[in-house]
């Protein structure tokens, strides 16, 4: 579908602050970036692009009350569902580039949860049927509550309280799906339907050849996800990463579904 | 110099272990291996190259007691020192793939550390020098201690513990130079004169345009390292990562100079 | 001096939860009361009084949008200040009630800072200039900084963080003091001058035959501290523990001088 | 039941240790000390007695490589079961002096698992069958697993792990059982038939106006316990804490039935 995105972001920097920014929308192949603009506030940006997954980071050094905007209108193409039949690979047919993604991470550190994983899901065969298992049990088990966690919360301890907010469940869900030994990444998203509209985190699974996006949360449409970028968990994606403390100001998110036009 | 490996390692795997093995000498540009084997006790390996860095991942499936035998003869070329005039990069002159060694990981929360790195080591002008000075303040305020850590040992604990072990140590030195915004990371070795022979654990800064191999425990000279792989923190870089739980019975490595060959 | 300290607490509390409070002053030798109210907005009281240390506890079943408000006269005496001179005592001349406060607590896990406590401070003679020191210590290395840290944060995140707020700064003050083999205790608090108003929370460490009240914040004069409750750590002292989870709404205190009266 | 019991403790203490032990059988109400001898290896003992619980520390300062050695001879009475039907008490009807129970401490922080304690063991209408109901979560759940935790795992990670000996599988049980607002505490024992022979750790609960022991590992009878501390949980009652650290070179600990004589 065609997403229009937006994502002003105000902060007080302290001369000289370094930053890394993870806010444009991926130049994914599952996805096309019809229009994009990107304001931040005067200083001039470095943009990357990662040639594998197509991820974006800017850089730039910034000083002062200042306000990021970034604008754009994406066409996120189709987001399959993810099929319950879908196999798991053995650990010598994955790609290379999906080994980290096996491995525990600061915010879900699936060693710790191999036995409860491989206990709980024991019994179901295909990798497919197995990462549902997952979500189910956490939409049966984890309250979406917000104000319960922060930013430095991890998995073990969602796990243990029994509510967060959308990255606590996709931390939770990248873990025990690690724990099962398939490959799980974090992704950060614009959503269509979120609401209250904010970013949004999400996770993916590698089976049968690909990745597939899922929804712990089960609060946006899978089919409404703009990808911004994917790491091993919330660290690697922080849409905004600085080299001194900053205050943050606001932080308001819009998408807007809109008719597909001649440009698309 | 010319390094003679040779690393035994005994396992009881429970049928159908998957593995994922660091052990081989990485193929990077400042090491050449002479020779090598590889047993993974009659098991079939796949072996892997990350085609920036070298680094080779083994993947294999395991079964009951096994012994993995890597043996080797590697030129590990000039391992020069870092200078205390190397120069400090802004992010943006950093290359994409630096970056994510600037940012916090499970073993390094680099976050929590900004403001301790920051007061402790002001006033220090020279990237080479900063880290310099981190790996005094290391040498002078943490004790080289046997026992007193685990596995799961954070920068954090062993920050305050103030003893630990090789991984412990360079956890700590990563973290303190992620906490000044300069590029670290984890890196596996096999080292000469290290006593009592073990894997070791060292780490590199990115300065002045190139990484810098150093070693804050002060136990082997940086100039007998052989690179194994790296990482962000030792959760990258294991040296056997497995999908079920398995029983270590041993761990033997063994590194010897020698004298130089016609071959090299 | 005498002091009028007032709390009004507004919650909004679920049907049949159980309370334990600890907002009344204490009974304690050191203080007296001269006058008090206390309106759980209806709801009848149990109160407690422990026979050793006068600290009172309020129980009782609340339900719905409830104000608290306590509401004194209290003459607390002389504070006096702790003597670099106070002697230590051996482990086997304490009261065995000062014995707990030897040990680690979850706030104040003193076993994990053995190392550092008794590296810092070796070579200081008397167990008052120790705890000098550590105030001292404390003041020079960490920043008063409210935000950053919450009600889970222990003294080991606070010795790496190097902020705080009071809690923080006594739970890391008694930390460290026990990490010297000497009983300390945190202590919940009205405290006048304090800015902005609040509860206190400040520390206690027994030397010479008896406790010492100190401020490790240095927001206070330590003669305007009306002691409400003492414990282990803020775990043991909290001015609220329900059965059920409950909404804060309100957390108003204030503490005035007034001139002695006649009741005095 | 009549019963011998024995530990032996070696230490290699430096010079000026201080230490508190809880290696002496209480003198609490529900037990008969009939014979006893303590050795600290020459060292002179201060021995207290708790008036309240009857648990009793002996202080001592030691030197050098030293044998503690405990004997003794108790009878243990009788030790009911708890009975499903055991009511439960509103905290208003609770002794003051079991209010700390109901507290989360350092290796049983219930204030976290309040959410999933509640929905878990939802509906069940007694105190008793509540325990009860926990208790069968734990062994359903948890396997006893020698060499997964150390001395400072909590029970949030005995809950994420699943995995543990007799302090996780108690520090479990208590926090789960004071996440459902019933009073639990620690109890450090010994324990016939416990196979291999060591320091055994069990809990209590309080209901219908008595402390019940329980024991969630399942391996010792109940009836078989001689009480020697109880606390909050194993930081207040580890059978040794010491003011430098020390090595602990032996811990060997019998406990045989005997025969009742006439001095019982």
């Amino acid at each position: 579908m065609q997403l229009h995105v937006r994502a002003e972001l105000g902060y007080a920097f302290k001369p000289g602050t370094q930053i890394l920014a993870n806010i444009e929308a991926a130049r994914s192949p599952d996805q096309s970036i019809l229009s994009e603009t990107l304001d931040l506030g005067g200083a001039d940006p470095l943009r990357d692009q990662d040639p594998l997954t197509g991820q974006r980071t800017v850089r730039a050094v910034m000083e002062g009350e200042t306000t990021i905007v970034y604008d754009a209108v994406v066409d996120n193409g189709n987001r399959p569902a993810l099929p319950p039949g879908a196999c798991e690979h053995a650990w010598s047919e994955l790609p290379q580039a999906c080994l980290p993604f096996l491995l525990p991470s600061r915010f879900c550190p699936s060693d710790k949860f191999m036995r409860f994983a491989q206990r709980e899901f024991a019994g179901i065969r295909d990798g497919g049927a197995k990462v549902h298992a997952v979500l189910d049990w956490i939409h049966d088990h984890v309250d979406y509550v917000p104000g319960v966690s922060t930013a430095e919360t991890t998995a073990e301890r969602t796990f243990v309280d029994r509510a967060g907010v959308c990255r606590d469940f996709s931390h939770l869900g990248i873990t025990l799906v690690r724990g099962l030994n398939i490959p799980a990444r974090a992704v950060s998203a614009y959503a269509w339907q979120l609401d209250p509209p904010d970013f949004h985190a999400v996770f993916e699974v590698y089976l049968d050849g690909q990745w597939w996006l899922v929804d712990p949360t089960r609060l946006a449409p899978v089919e409404g996800i703009v990808r911004i970028a994917s790491g091993r968990d919330a660290a690697d994606i922080a849409f905004l990463t600085t080299s001194l403390n900053c205050e943050c100001r606001k932080v308001a998110v819009s998408v807007e579904a809109q008719a597909a036009t001649a440009t698309a």
